[in-house]
């Protein structure tokens, strides 16, 4: 029989019945009444989980949107960019400043660890006449399943008056982010990861001081003018059509979320992290990222020697139906990346970590079945207490 | 009793039932096989609407998104543009090259009609040097219910080497347009219109003298770059996270669209065109456009001195949840706009102009209640013989 698939994705991430259904209503006129309210009601709905009282727009586009839409709404031709890049994501970018024309400086890291705080502090105390103008910072690597720590890297750069700049597009609602309160000035997000959703909607939040960028900016723009996207907000609009099935969607997933808290939400993702790094140890496999860099999104784990990551992908879909990421680029066949981010429930996992097993003992793994997942139960009892 | 709303915009249009059920499906892999057969097929799909044989990509945007992708890849900065407009669309068109760089040089027509092929042919002659790199066109222009004869405009074009770049996200399966044949560069697009979709897809088809532009191309792109979006399209893969649901919707839309036949659609299109024409002079109202370019995608109706436009649009809403467009900018109060593009059945229409009848009469305007809809009835005995 085929059923339904394990969707274990870093993103998209399986929808929740109530949001597919939510999405299966009629159209309406996106410059109506009825268009203004939802608009006006998740906005204010993503605006909480950025934990923002400043200026937040959605656009129809991919995560990638958005980040293109900070760089040309906040960054200048000429200015200088501190690009902390720890894998793929932050790579991109630092490539969408250069094609933008910042003068890019990138602090890489090693894939599969994460920014340290103290580098970044030395590099921007040497810059002692700011002359770089915006820091880029990854919130969640997904490529290879590490965390930054956001807060401490923002609290490192001291009074330094660069613009930070986060992609948080697969960290925001699973690692702790907020925005107001740590002085984040940009952040960026989108629609299917932790928000549950569908793709096809992106998040743009910016703070005051990076409206006063936006005012002496000089890139071009026009589909991602936040000038426009504003003004067109006030009445409660979007400049150009909405993806309308989609803000339906967006509209169930927030009450969802508000549903479990803000807060529960992030610590049942901290849970799966540990539940599911556990197991995969208790089955003798290592991780790719450290313990404290290891992100709740999603967990990079190394395939046993002699068997590679993508045998045991496509054994999964294969027999299970169970989809996980590859590695990308250096890390191909080198690591499998499991998602657990947004809908996924701890039984899922369990199911996973079975399947796991299963597919680990016919490629001719030594493990005895059901160790990991005995692991993972027993944290399923100090959750529940 | 609130029953469902009569959406008769010129978009976002009707949704029908199987292209809803079809989006309410559950979230596969980008990346993975399924999502392959559909990126490949509904491209396929695409392209036989465009009437090309050429590069198509789907972007993850409104149709903006498109008007935005074909600038910035196929017109550089200081590129002799010449813009014709017939109304806001053709404006924005016109505006989106200036942002980005474009010499643009704007051939204005009033509102209302169409673009003279004789004035662009005579235009294009004067340029001796080829120094116009490209005719920026509206296929169909929603702001006044105008059709533009793009074949004749082509036409009249002679051998002028300049890129011929059309927008046709109203237009497409409404009104003739033929890539290929009629030897268009660029053609952009989008999914709610009559492609029976919401909101949230765009398409951008082009040749490869579009592609030889692209090659010589200094505009900055990233996420609407034609080049990197053909490279994963040879893998069966967008580049940024596609939005999947639309896809889905996309496919059976599809499917739809090919059940009826293209040659079918138009010609429905066309004959609600004259269905509404004779049904609106028959209650005594005026059209803004003229027979000869008149749109088949939507009516633009001039409202009877005394009753404003927005007045029957309210009270339209109010009395019967018919959602009427208004006029944009001097035309605001003045007209109202009948969308009959996309889902909309014949019998829908009699409902809407019995609306009209109704409505007009209780606002005190002079009319013989059913004389409009048996015009209209009249047609449908002609449409079904």
């Amino acid at each position: 029989m085929k059923g339904e698939q394990y969707l274990l994705l870093p993103g998209p991430t399986p929808v929740p019945d109530r949001v597919a259904r939510a999405m299966n209503r009629a159209m309406i006129n996106h410059r109506g009444p009825e268009f203004q309210e939802i608009l006006v009601s998740v906005t204010e709905g993503v605006k909480k989980v950025y934990g923002t009282e400043s200026k937040l727009l959605i656009y129809p586009s991919s995560g990638t949107g958005a980040m293109e839409a900070a760089v040309v709404n906040f960054l200048s031709p000429g200015d200088n960019v501190l690009a902390v890049s720890i894998g793929v994501f932050g790579d991109r970018f630092a490539q969408i400043a250069e094609e933008f024309g910042a003068q890019v400086e990138k602090m890489d890291f090693p894939w599969g660890e994460a920014a340290d705080p103290e580098k970044i502090k030395e590099r921007l105390e040497q810059d002692k006449n700011h002359k770089i103008k915006a820091v880029l910072l990854t919130h969640n690597e997904t490529s290879t399943g590490v965390s930054n720590d956001v807060k401490a890297i923002k609290e490192a750069a001291g009074d330094h008056p660069a613009l930070f700049i986060v992609d948080a597009v697969s960290g925001l609602s699973v690692v702790e982010l907020k925005m107001d309160e740590w002085g984040i000035d940009v952040v960026v997000s989108g629609s299917q990861k932790a928000f549950m959703m569908p793709p096809g909607l992106s998040f743009l939040g910016f703070n005051n001081k990076a409206m006063t960028a936006y005012e002496n900016n000089s890139n071009c723009k026009f589909y991602w003018d936040i000038g426009v996207g504003l003004e067109y907000l006030e009445k409660g609009q979007n400049p150009f059509t909405p993806a309308i099935s989609l803000y339906y969607g967006l509209e169930e997933a927030l009450k969802m979320m508000f549903e479990e808290g803000l807060e529960e939400i992030l610590q049942r993702h901290n849970n799966y992290r540990r539940m599911v790094r556990a197991a995969i140890r208790e089955m003798g496999l290592k991780t790719l990222a450290a313990d404290g860099c290891a992100s709740p999104a999603l967990t990079s784990v190394i395939a046993p020697e002699g068997i590679g990551a993508n045998k045991i992908r496509k054994m999964m879909q294969e027999e299970f139906d169970i989809v996980l990421a590859g590695g990308q680029k250096t890390l191909d066949d080198v690591i499998f990346r499991l998602g657990h981010l947004g809908y996924v429930r701890q039984l899922d996992l369990i199911s996973v970590l079975a399947g796991l097993e299963t597919v680990l003992f016919k490629a001719g793994y030594h493990i005895e079945l059901g160790s990991g997942v005995k692991k993972a139960q027993e944290f399923l009892i100090d959750m529940h207490e």
